[in-house]
């Protein structure tokens, strides 16, 4: 089934759902999931809906322009409309660690996520031969600190020609510089192995085994120029105990890890996150 | 500040969102909360709106048959209009166990709760002090086979001589006849100590001993006529070990128990479940 | 590092972890870990000890009649001795879903898991060409009420001829007869999609869903003649709202399944499961 | 019953355990509880041993003495001897939030803690009549920058006054002088309502909401010079969506600190904590 899915933001103002739903309503939209969330501390309304395309009065080119006429423009609204076609194309980083990989590649395989992944981009070989079972391109780009400018160049090439919509760092040990973040703003997704933010950093199971904590956790969440604290999508945690080792720790966070990335991914595919500032709404 | 709350229900179709919206904002109705659940397998719709009461511009003994005229009637709905006043009266029933008890008392203490407790009821003497500390009064009513329904009649009519709203049975080891549950339909709210469905009836933390289960749960749910089956309103689960004895067991559980009855209350009070069949949908 | 795995269990006593430990001390056993465990209930004493083989006193063929005549006759102990090699041989039964599977050939990928897999056996032919990706023997065997005598003794046959040690059924939908779980006993691991004991049986997710329930799970366990019956290895769980269809409990509680699986498989490797009676302890 | 707890550490080595399982043997300890711990980093050995005073043979007096001589000393042991009697004192520190206090009170209440309270002490007069219904002293000592080195001091002259073994700080929102700490060594529990090491210092929940985390937490841990640094004993969260606001997550964590703190102290009373550097090993 085609469908339409409308974002809105605007300042809260009494009408607002009103006006939006008889919009969708007047032109025989059958709605098939709508969320709305005011931000006391801002004042600000925000809203998804999503319908029926292929039943609904206005044509896909010419949705944005009416909603704008008869809804956005009274509100002052910003907006964006999506659809859920053609399937969005996501390009996966990874290094040498295979357990993010492997869960995303099983969805991915069993149609869980709705989905294309042109290519996968390693500073690493080991995991060409996992990619390749599944079919896909492997990219095999070693990042040094005197060819990391150019290797970047190579892999935001490699995004325009494989038509990437978005990037998804699965354990890609690497930081990628500011310049390549800003191609695709909200649209880089890191899992960072430590319940943000604690933990910013390298080797955040060491830090966390020394501090001693008897929770560890995993936290996906939107790259941007500074490390490890953009917006979170998603974040869990597992329990340990003293008896636990470093390699303990790191084996148990795995299965967090894969789990909270893959959520976020499922999130984002669904256009279900919007973020406001450094946080995000989650319309689940 | 003095809020309305319309709950909904109705066949789901086109418009109900837009009507209902559209007739709050006309009356200049200031929405605090809205939320709405479509159930695919009933085909039905589900909607609580929550609005400011003072700037509304019908009075509130006019809303129901305004919103009949101008939105009910149309689209067939069932509904029911509460408002956050005047505050609640909730009667407790107690055995010997403290801990719900406490922890309620606490709530209520903290204004956590918007509640009044006219009373609490108890087939044993034991917790009467800690009652009265909290300046509560206090009906011991022992309970055997032979009284069980002449014990019955007392508490309902004290439940009316109080003017009950609902009933919270926070351990109350008795089972109550299926003529009192029908007084209060969906406003008897049970603890039951275990994972529900797993381990109905009596001894559930001996029988999930027994079983050698690795979590146990507490499940809170409105009392039916078919005992532990009711609807749920929140579960939570704790995990345990194999060194773990009954006794532990019980005191685990108890933590797990005080805190899902506390928020299956909150969300009672907030008038935020509404029962569908056997199921329950919690607006938060 | 070879090592030997000593479980024992007894009439609780005095002097037993005495005997036992001073029996590794005079033999110059590098001990790595020790456990024990006293169930109240029974009066019984269990313990796990693992220690370095190579530069134990003993030879490894003569350590029982050591142990035997040194500690074991004068508390009259059930006692077993393994060794962490040779590598376990892991059979794995799966139907048509992916999502254990994956996770399994995963960790045995990057070498979480010390196990060989001779072969994967399954009634559907769907995921032959993931197993052959892994290098790993793919037997289709389909099963019908008819057949499934005959097919059980071809699955025993391939048992016997791949030297399997243990088997696993990661998501097999089909129930083993009484006959081939008594070739392994305490060696057949099953991951079901509930919380046990509730939602015994098919579509324990679909009842789920119907009984309303706020958190669903899943639960390793051993297999035994009654069906879902047998000792729990580990259990976990996940929670679920109100809108969450059947679809999504099927989706969410595939992430529980794959992890509580592995847990399970990762326990029994290690030598860290003892069951009695129908609980386990867990040497963890 | 009676019991004798004995702690050990000590540089790993073989024949430890048999050194004091065999001590406790040969004089008729009947052991309750033992667990070890090794940690590898530092090659240290570390044990706990729970045994019946009544029917062992050496005095309770000599105990000490005897294992230094027959193990402690060979090999060079650190270790401390302590009993289940007298019950221990614990002083209570509040402010103003009653959630805390109520939680303790009312396991105090009902038996489940093994302790006497003998005062509570607030810098606000709030909740003297709580305190004052369960029987305790309530000493109200305001604390402002100018009199804080003074109420320290008459805050020490109760602590000795009242004999009390160790200190919790129950949601107080004074900060310890190092002074005071040092009269208690691992002798003072604080519980800091945020996930450790995030949001350390003061109005956790408010920077919980700014960075936009989807899961909040509390941490129990012995207090030391360093603000919120001090060794963890326990730790747990709950999960919290965008529509929350500050106020929500101070009333979600609320739950988690009163049950997080609640266990830290059931550890502590058990002589189940051992601080190793700034981790702790919990022998549960």
């Amino acid at each position: 089934m085609h469908t339409a899915i409308l974002i809105v933001q605007c300042k809260d103002n009494k009408g607002i759902v009103a006006a939006v739903s008889q919009f969708l309503y007047e032109n025989n939209g059958n709605i098939l999931a709508v969320d709305q969330h005011v931000d006391d501390d801002l004042g600000d309304f925000f809203m998804r809906a999503e319908w029926e395309l292929d039943t609904f009065d206005i044509d896909k080119d010419h949705i944005l322009q009416e909603f704008k006429a008869k809804v956005g423009q009274q509100f002052e609204m910003d907006y964006s409309l999506s659809f859920n076609f053609p399937v969005p194309r996501m390009a996966l980083f990874v290094s040498k660690l295979s357990h993010c990989l492997f869960d995303i590649l099983s969805r991915y395989y069993s149609g869980q996520f709705n989905v294309e992944i042109p290519l996968v981009i390693s500073n690493h070989p080991d995991l060409e031969p996992v990619v390749k079972a599944f079919g896909i391109p492997f990219y095999h780009l070693p990042v040094t600190k005197e060819n990391k400018a150019e290797q970047e160049k190579k892999q935001l090439e490699l995004m325009v020609a494989h038509k990437v919509d978005f990037v998804v760092l699965a354990r890609y040990m690497q930081i990628l510089s500011g310049d390549f973040v800003k191609h695709f703003p909200n649209n880089v997704i890191n899992i960072h192995h430590s319940f943000l933010p604690a933990f910013v950093g390298a080797k955040p199971y060491h830090a966390a085994y020394k501090r001693g904590v008897k929770i560890i956790g995993a936290t996906a969440h939107y790259v941007t120029e500074e490390l490890d604290a953009g917006p979170i999508i998603e974040q869990d945690v597992a329990r340990v105990r003293h008896h636990n080792t470093v390699e303990d720790l790191v084996q148990i966070g795995q299965d967090v890890e894969k789990v909270v990335l893959s959520k976020a991914i499922k999130y984002h595919l669904a256009r279900k996150v919007q973020v406001v500032g450094n946080r995000t709404i989650i319309f689940n």
